[in-house]
């Protein structure tokens, strides 16, 4: 029976992507040895990274001056390197908290300097997106989490400052067009839109590193990597060609604008139903709303049993919402096609009529 | 064309393994879902962390008290974390040079602490091990490398020491029987006789923890992962797997008793032809010698188009040299048949009967 997959990460990837994964365990560009088994060093092996750097220049549209590079250990790493590279050894940072991933980013943050949470939204449950804040201006960066794919909520417009902006994308990066020349680190863990998880890439504006007097241990110098193109150690090498697969599906179907319009009418027609249906409502505030991330509630828990046998039978996967929010979450990244957001709508629907 | 993979790193894997990890990636546990689009926090990953991390503490026959988490970064990262998870603020440590990666080490543990180097082989191109060195009695522990790659040597006794016993094994790990309770803290990247590049292995002794009066960062923090049952975050998830695959593969061998005597058998066969052919000479110093990495020079470097030549007929792969050494590196890993060793010994005195 086909699955329709609605992991909040790692996720739903394109189908020829996993094909062309999964041949390459076999054999790789036709060399009768295994992507796995062959040194990072290879010809072959070099390629792959430096295509998938230069497609994600691509893609994000990045004017010169900077890098691109595939790190190891998630998000989670950054939360600490981005602060390791960024602040300076007597500076102060700024963040704003739209949940548990900022949360975890201030709290690394604050290992390492003065951290000034300018707004955040944990009293409403994090069900919004803090507005109208003041970032001081005394601030080394102002760092804030794009999506948030625990509560559903997603940054529309992005704040104005003079000091540098880092932004964590993990959950939304190539979903959506954005001037990304406006931010100065970006970095995203691949498991939702890129790739599979065990790679982070990490784009970063050249100009401002090296700038805060810290002895930055190697393997949390972005200088260090960026110097040896992404290959200061061995990295990640599988997580980073499917990756590369999927940058280059994602180039293939008209790139980011092409998929951004995709994901407007996924969202549209899922909250539509939400909104309609009185048997659910919707978590996150309406203007907040993720396109990637759509949490709702039963408006009757006690019909739950029901709702979920339905979505069951339907060959719905991973859409039970997480132990924070209760009910439901549809990540509907990239690779999910408009089909299976139909098919939840549908069960939805049929949920509706049942109990009627 | 069949081909005899000698690479050093990522390296030749079980052909059976590279098989299920192929099929994985298309329909994994017949859930009609890829490994890679499933949540790490599915009972289906779940088993697999759990059952890569039963694997480990059995094939090694570690004692209660040792913890056991797959991790990111490679050897790189243990070489930070190691020293902020074992050297206390005021603390020193002793290490041992052997090559470019204790070098390596050292050079990362120096920005936490002092660092006495015991005993180093540079002198002489790192082509011996270090004996009848001293470990200071006030260190909070001494660090070796077990085994080589680029210079082919291996420690076939480890120093006695009152204090903590570190180990970076990332090239000789599950090669060969050693009594791993002697050892406080293991770690190894993945990419040679565990699986692919992307995971790290970390063993540790769980006693030795918390003890540093550091405030250290959640992720370079063994306890933090320890206590999360190595997902604090989201792990690599296709490198845990393919590891766990390939220490089933060893299991169903015999262990590492099993695989040792075949690593003996392969490394006799190519250091008794090094040894006999007047054409090559090795490069470690006998006692020393690899039983994973062969480095050998030719006597007589004029003759080395030739020789490749042959070996490149042969179906031969990733044996040259690394650029500090010169000559060939044959990386004869567990997972290496004698089939292929046979072939290089072949391939050596063809070029020996070509010259004559």
């Amino acid at each position: 029976m086909k699955k329709h997959n609605f992991s909040a990460g790692p996720c739903i990837l394109p189908q020829e992507v996993l094909k062309k994964a999964s041949d390459a365990i076999l054999n790789f560009n036709n060399l009768n040895l295994s992507l796995i088994e062959i040194s990072h060093r290879s010809k072959d092996f070099v390629e792959v990274m430096e295509n998938a750097r230069s497609l994600v220049k691509e893609l994000l549209n990045l004017p010169d001056g900077y890098s691109v590079i595939f790190l190891q250990g998630g998000a989670s790493l950054e939360f600490l390197m981005s602060t390791y590279n960024l602040l300076k050894t007597d500076g102060k940072a700024a963040y704003l908290d739209t949940g548990t991933w900022s949360t975890k980013a201030i709290k690394e943050a604050k290992k390492l300097g003065e951290i000034t949470v300018v707004a955040s939204s944990k009293d409403a449950g994090y069900n919004y997106i803090p507005k109208n804040y003041e970032i001081p201006n005394d601030v080394d960066f102002f760092h804030c989490t794009s999506n948030n794919t625990i509560f559903g909520t997603q940054i529309k417009e992005f704040s104005k400052t003079d000091s540098l902006l880092v932004c964590d994308m993990s959950s939304d990066i190539f979903s959506r067009q954005l001037d990304f020349s406006k931010f100065d680190l970006i970095y995203a863990g691949a498991q939702k839109n890129m790739g599979p998880a065990g790679t982070t890439l990490v784009v970063v504006k050249d100009e401002i590193l090296g700038k805060t007097g810290r002895d930055i241990p190697s393997m949390l110098d972005y200088q260090v990597h960026i110097s040896k193109d992404s290959m200061f150690n061995t990295p990640s090498v599988y997580a980073v060609y499917v990756s590369m697969l999927t940058l280059e599906w994602l180039k293939n179907l008209g790139g980011i604008p092409a998929v951004e319009k995709i994901n407007e009418a996924k969202a549209a027609l899922l909250y539509a139903e939400i909104d309609r249906n009185p048997l659910f409502k919707g978590y996150a505030n309406k203007e907040d709303r993720s396109l990637m991330n759509v949490t709702f509630n039963l408006t009757d828990d006690t019909h739950k049993e029901t709702f979920d046998k339905i979505w069951n039978e339907a060959g719905i996967v991973g859409i039970k919402g997480h132990r924070s929010v209760g009910g439901y979450r549809a990540s509907i990244y990239n690779a999910m096609p408009m089909e299976s957001v139909q098919v939840l709508v549908d069960a939805m629907q049929k949920f509706e009529k049942q109990l009627s």
